[in-house]
């Protein structure tokens, strides 16, 4: 039964005459003028192999049994094809292998969809037969890539004299972040473990140890609504070290990410990457993970319209808001009026009250709002925003926020329309001096724009307390054509510093204590300096792969309601369980309770 | 505050004349004669550092605030130390810096225990203060170990072509094996996900996708009550391969364990290892997991003694049991009476209801019942045991179970009490042909020795419906000086062989439908041969790294009750937070709930 000499696409003209053993499974099979031809796929690709009952009649005998999908175990003679039969298309198509035996060793009822890598069978379908829908050579090739990058973040990280530390995954439940996954205790009645949203803490505290350098290739959880590119369970390549600069942490990722690139796609990229400051990225590209694969930048002009006859610009920025544009080049006759009405309910989605446009025509602006332009202001506009005869010009009037959200995504949209985005590029990019806090108008509160955890910018410490909301991060995100790749910071390390980060966050003192007293008491033992970043895996894996969904990145994904539509999970679970648990489930929610054996 | 230039330990004669910049924690410090010396410590070691009045009044200055445990920035020249003052014992012993500047970057309480390899302070003070425990340096060898170990075996599986690929953690519940963690799903109510104890599952899947080399270092989950060597998280190498045989899978794990052992210790070990059928290590050793680095074999004289006079034997024998020996050579001197009792109550735990026993003296065998035994008797016992004078032997009559566990346990306990164990010694073993099933006298039931899907030994297939008791599976344990390093197996990868094992295992068809559906369901598509095997890395790094307990090979572990005695975990949620997952305590249970924020 065993014994296999050859992975079926690794045989090429090299082994003609040898005698050789394959195993995999049968892609399709051919009948054709009294002999029979399969096509024998493994993880490796596909190999032709011939029935002749002047071989073997028994082997022919056999292969009349064979249907797609079948598991054999074929022994045969690779011979080169006859001329007129050579495949281009496939590596191994100038030779097949002609059968001396041949054994099925597992059957296969027809399967739900073919195995190739047009995917045609809807999503839930392709979920339910995970094990089918991973057997196309696509699917295989995204986690031959995952499997190679991990591989090479890992070579990078020992080389640098990181050490692989694993944290626990049941660990305590935090109240700031996301919704935490709860597990209860059997041991400790109505007492719960959390699954770690990150290994923040414990990196930080093997800071404390003395470890220095620390990664893991970490699961991490988050009880989320999902949307189509988050999971519940996600990994993360999560990297801390003490005594180095955010330079220092930056100049690391951006070798990493060379071997990554290397690896994954055979591309040297230039290093280091841009650094644009958080301000900037707002202001020029309405996000804060700019893609800067192409231009159409945001230009402000409230300078010109502030006293404006336009009173919808006038008043935004009478009221402490801005006025931008986005100058679509050669726009003008590509988009009708209802194209445009289109566009401005698009950007409605982002809180725009309306998407005012102009074209640029050779004798000037037209469009709606042309007549509250004189002349001259018409020729400072289009020389502010370098906007030239064909162009549209759209605007959005509003606080800054509303702005940037409702033109950074327009632009993005306009990009892809336009097709304006180069696929082949990969842009990276840092974003840096981020806000430390962020203000919740909803809860009248600060919420720290990263974490808790993160170093504040020295100089503005005394503002900790006066000015909040203008304090600076020492943190660093990594931008990936659009995409946020991951994120960074120092972070605190001195008790003062953060006890009054968490009384900005609202904690009281007894309850920073409570939740974080271990941490504070850590921080009087002798902390050094230390800053990390954590790498979203699943995401890069899924930019790298040219894939459009993070489920296709990992191996048995969750559906959208957070459920396994394979194992059937979540499931019910029986009462002797739960009753250890010290749990009851709250039955007029509609609760089911089953019993599972 | 930035650019270290070397690290403490690796600092050599090399670099005298050299200016350096050092970072790290104060050892200890010494005034001596108007200087101030410290030993400077970080991960890598220690370096002395001399504060001198002529070089650096202002550093001086500072270093009389430095206490131990201080972070401090040292720069500095290096120096050759006076001949006298050369210390042997350190690796940086025949040089000294002579600081000229110095920065506390952050100062320290004096910790609970010392920072140095004698750990003085109860365990639970450790855990408390792990990230002060984790910074004695004997700590951060064994995670160096533990990390270098991990890459030793990915390296090694990588260049064998397995593909490292991640499966879920929140998963199903199934109702074999160990008690689960469930994890109550938010968005399902009433319905739990569960951590998983193993991928088992998930990585025969990914032999159905036809990945055919899977490898993962996985976190598993049991909910068990806690022994000193059991923790409720676990990391395991976990591998699958499809195509290979019982022998292909031994062969590569001994060429793995080849690498792992040049890696952590130096030593090239001899493959291939040895191989023992269950029933031999049963009978020869009382285990299933025999240390074989000493000898003290169990000697059967079952067939001498079945008519004896001494009744205890030969009804021992009647009733369908044996009568064993241990032979402790020249122990008739070691051992008094009471000591023996002693002997006799340790062997009580194991279910043995006596302890015989016979010293062997030139003339013949002494103690109380060797009035039983003639003359020739005797000399047939002495000859089957081969025991000469001098030596002590030890009986145990009962049926096969507890002769071998009580005799197993004596023999263990023998050679440790009387360093019989070279403990330079690394005896890998494989222990094979185990049986399928167990059956449990108490449930009145058969459950599988490994998991339900082990495959059976093929010409023992139909006597799973006959004869289950003396089916045999193709299982392979890795055993290391008496230790099981892990476990695996062939797998049933056939609908019809796997609802079999179902059904002796005592699932009703709905109920291995329910559980196991899209398994079965799986093994109708194609599903090649496949079998593997887990090994348990925090047993291995114990063993190399000659700890005692798993708690030293986990960066934050468990105690014997299940939490975490730094974080204090698990712990009270809110009220908010239960009602969002449809859960209640039952509180008449005792159960403690807290509002957290």
């Amino acid at each position: 039964m065993f014994g296999r000499t050859y992975y079926c696409g690794e045989i090429t003209e090299k082994s003609i005459g040898e005698s050789v053993v394959l195993k995999g499974w049968v892609q399709r099979r051919r009948d054709l003028g009294g002999l029979i031809f399969i096509d024998l796929r493994d993880r490796s690709g596909i190999v032709q192999i011939v029935f002749n009952p002047e071989i073997s009649q028994a082997a022919l005998e056999t292969a009349e049994k064979i249907r797609n999908e079948y598991v054999v175990d074929v022994r045969g003679t690779v011979v080169a094809r006859n001329e007129g039969t050579v495949n281009e298309n496939l590596k191994t198509g100038k030779i097949e292998i002609s059968v001396t035996d041949v054994t099925i060793i597992n059957e296969a009822k027809t399967p739900p969809f073919m195995i190739e890598n047009k995917a045609e069978a809807a999503e839930d379908i392709r979920l339910k037969y995970r094990y089918l829908d991973l057997r196309r050579p696509e699917m295989f090739d995204v986690f031959k890539m995952r499997s190679d990058i991990t591989k090479a973040i890992r070579n990078f990280l020992d080389e640098e004299g990181f050490l692989d530390i694993e944290t626990p995954i049941l660990t305590k439940s935090t109240p700031e972040g996301a919704r935490d996954y709860l597990v209860p205790s059997r041991v400790h009645p109505g007492e719960f473990f959390a699954l770690p949203q990150s290994p923040q803490i414990f990196k930080q505290l093997l800071m404390v140890s003395g470890f220095e350098k620390y990664y893991q290739i970490a699961r991490c959880f988050r009880d989320e609504d999902l949307r189509a590119d988050r999971q519940p369970e996600f990994t993360q390549i999560d990297i801390e070290a003490s005594f180095m600069s955010q330079d220092d942490i930056r100049n690391m990722i951006e070798r990493m990410m060379k071997q990554v690139m290397l690896t994954a796609k055979g591309i040297d990229i230039e290093t280091p990457f841009p650094i644009m400051a958080y301000d900037d990225a707002m202001e020029r590209f309405g996000s804060d993970k700019p893609d800067t694969r192409f231009e159409m930048e945001l230009k402000d002009i409230s300078n010109l319209v502030e006293h404006s006859d336009f009173k919808v610009f006038a008043n935004a920025i009478s009221s402490g808001g801005q006025v931008k544009s986005l100058v679509v080049k050669g726009g003008a006759d590509q988009y009708s009026r209802k194209d445009i009405d289109g566009l401005g309910e698009f950007a409605a989605v982002y809180g725009a009250k309306g998407l005012a446009w102009l074209k640029v025509e050779a004798e000037g602006l037209k469009g709606p709002i042309a007549k509250f332009f004189s002349t001259d202001e018409q020729k400072n506009l289009c020389a502010q925003v370098s906007a030239e005869p064909g162009d549209l010009l759209l605007f959005a009037a509003d606080n800054r926020k509303v702005v940037a959200e409702s033109l950074g995504a327009l632009r993005l949209k306009l990009g892809k329309d336009l097709g304006l985005i180069d696929e082949s590029k990969y842009n990276f990019l840092w974003v840096t001096d981020w806000p430390l806090l962020e203000y919740d108008e909803g809860e009248n509160r600060f919420y720290a724009a990263h974490h808790p955890f993160t170093m504040p910018v020295r100089e503005d410490l005394e503002k900790l307390e006066t000015d909040p909301a203008n304090v600076r991060a020492q943190a660093y995100d990594l931008v990936l054509n659009g995409y946020e790749l991951g994120g960074g910071s120092l972070r605190i390390f001195e008790r003062d510093v953060q006890e009054k980060m968490f009384k900005v966050l609202g904690f009281s003192e007894e309850e920073a204590k409570e939740q974080f007293g271990f941490l504070l008491e850590a921080f009087e033992y002798g902390t050094p300096p230390h800053g990390g970043i954590a790498l979203g895996l699943d995401r890069m894996v899924m930019l790298l792969a040219g894939r459009n969904s993070l489920r296709d990145t990992i191996a048995f994904p969750k559906t959208a309601s957070a459920g396994d539509l394979l194992m059937k999970a979540p499931d019910t679970v029986s009462e002797a369980q739960l009753t250890e648990l010290h749990l009851s489930i709250n039955k007029k929610q509609d609760a089911k309770v089953g019993n599972v054996l």
